[in-house]
């Protein structure tokens, strides 16, 4: 954790801040160790600490040893003022992603009110920036979770049944993730099928699982909270051949920028290697959403990878490569792995089955 | 749902508002019915619309058949602004809270860009206000989701035994509630043992719960997106005799919030009630938060019941009433009920034991 903060620290000298107001959770965690609901991090060159309230000064030091504890009393933007004030840093960056609008006009309103010489400088992406490229005991991390998702997705292969709703799946793999280690699911698992898998963030319904439609799983574990996210799409019984078709186009895209994506491309680039797979077959304007997304201690995270994303891929990054072809009234196809950028090359960090029929 | 958007529309014209624009996604679903990750909701006098990326455009059709369907396309404010002119209304409304600065600054960027009339107006609450008193369906479902969190409550007390973990008792109740009906967990169980339980907000660990010590457990069921929120404290075996006197005192406090709120008393008063006993009994100082919170389709949300609440407590409010005592390195006890105010008076959602002897 130390490391991480002097990373910031050159951050903030090269652009002239003096301090730094996190308030995204996850990048509290990943700077601190602090896992709350609440919070706050202060980080200037001379001090970090973290900020909460009573009910998580306990938390705060069993997990954030590294800093020091800076119990928020009374009303927080005068709290901040005050210590601003105390620490002699004017000049503060605030997340624009995270705060909200109100917090933000509290603070000005705040400064104006007492005359405070602190200013606030909005940025985004400093810590998200940080964050994307991952260091070897994050990668192991995410590799657990990601076998442990594999494992889930294998179980679910054989437990899904003709008759079976969808919740009913649902809810047997998440038993197999908990079960099995994760500490919660890393998101809301998506269990759809026949036409409903033309819905990409379908919930999980009463419906009963037919033979030969398609099933999609996407599905993901987390643990030390590091996620994962797979996707597989099968079928119990005999697949109509519409289905085999559609299903080999995307396993030809999804194969295709797992092979082909090298360090140096941007998302947009990465993005493209498959969406011309699936346009060339003829399914143009099918596959609605990105390829995919960084994973880490967020489920979508940086590096950003679709189009009009100018992220540059380099080693140490781990994101999603999930092309999908979804058609209203039919269904929908999508496979999903989680991948790591090792030697300019994107590996998965699981193997799972990715064939057309269950088990 | 069209009632909810006549109530809003009349605040809007109050307010001297030509459109409001939704960012929290909780406020969509009370006045859409929309359920997803990412949207807006659009709401003049005479249209109201749901404005989503392609990944939602099926569920937004089925879940929220009373709004137009605005497929968001290119880059957002730039939507919003060509959508704002051709509605012609040019003071929208916006939620200071749910809105990020940096979606403000974006908005606010190609207002200047456009050169466009609209103006964005900061609101907090309009919603909020609105979904803090419910309506009589709202609090059946918040009726079966507390009888079904009270139901955990009764299995896990059989289930507790010494040397169990808490991460183990969590689980042992997320499943209850999962396989009972509830669609998700309302939010993270706490299952907290001996000191962990001085913690308001502690996470289950893997510490294993010893005889005599409190036993902490905290949680929620969801029905319909509706949550409830109960929290008891016991133990197993033979309860030492601090843990004996400061479980009365809780339940002493409890009680007496739970028989004297009355409909017309601030958030505030509503909290003293129960802090004057904790306070006369010589635990001043620990109880470190608020007495309760509203709870809808938000396990936190308004009515705010604390410390400086000015919220006025009115018949059909659902909320928590949860005082505690948190003492470092010993534990701490807190009970909890989800109430809803009728006929001037607060009355549970659902009776579970309060005793502190496991069964």
């Amino acid at each position: 954790m130390p490391s991480r903060v002097e990373a910031l620290r050159r951050v903030l000298t090269e652009r002239g801040l003096g301090g730094f107001l996190v308030s995204n959770l996850s990048n509290c965690r990943y700077l601190s160790g602090f896992v709350g609901d609440a919070g706050w991090l202060l980080v200037t060159d001379a001090r970090c600490g973290v900020a909460v309230d009573s009910r998580f000064w306990e938390a705060a030091k069993q997990k954030a040893p590294d800093f020091e504890l800076l119990p928020i009393k009374g009303d927080l933007p005068g709290w901040f003022l005050r210590t601003a004030a105390e620490w002699g840093v004017n000049r503060w960056g605030i997340e624009a992603e995270a705060m909200s609008l109100a917090a933000y006009q509290n603070l000005t309103a705040a400064i104006a009110r007492d005359q405070s010489p602190v200013q606030l400088v909005p940025t985004t992406g400093l810590l998200e920036a940080q964050r994307s490229v991952k260091e070897p005991p994050e990668i192991e991390l995410l590799g657990k979770a990601s076998q442990l998702a594999a494992r889930a997705l294998d179980h679910a292969r054989s437990a899904a049944r003709t008759g079976m709703t969808e919740c009913e799946l649902a809810w047997e793999i998440e038993s197999f993730l908990r079960e099995n280690g994760s500490e919660t699911v890393a998101f809301e698992i998506i269990a759809s099928s026949g036409p409903n898998c033309a819905l990409p963030h379908a919930r999980p319904s009463e419906r009963r699982i037919e033979a030969g439609e398609p099933v999609l799983l996407d599905l993901g574990a987390r643990l030390e909270g590091y996620c994962s996210d797979f996707t597989r799409t099968f079928c119990v019984g005999k697949p109509s051949p519409k289905l085999v078709k559609v299903h080999s186009i995307v396993l030809g895209a999804q194969l295709t920028a797992l092979a082909t994506i090298q360090s140096g491309m941007t998302g947009e680039q990465a993005d493209q290697l498959a969406r011309t797979v699936i346009n060339q077959a003829g399914y143009e304007q099918t596959f609605g959403h990105g390829l995919g997304h960084g994973v880490g201690l967020d489920v979508h995270e940086w590096p950003r990878v679709g189009a009009r994303s100018q992220d540059v891929l380099v080693d140490g990054m781990v994101f999603t490569i999930e092309p999908g072809i979804y058609l209203p009234g039919w269904g929908g196809v999508r496979i999903e792995d989680t991948v790591v950028m090792e030697g300019g090359r994107a590996r998965p960090l699981a193997e799972a089955d990715k064939s057309l029929e269950a088990r």
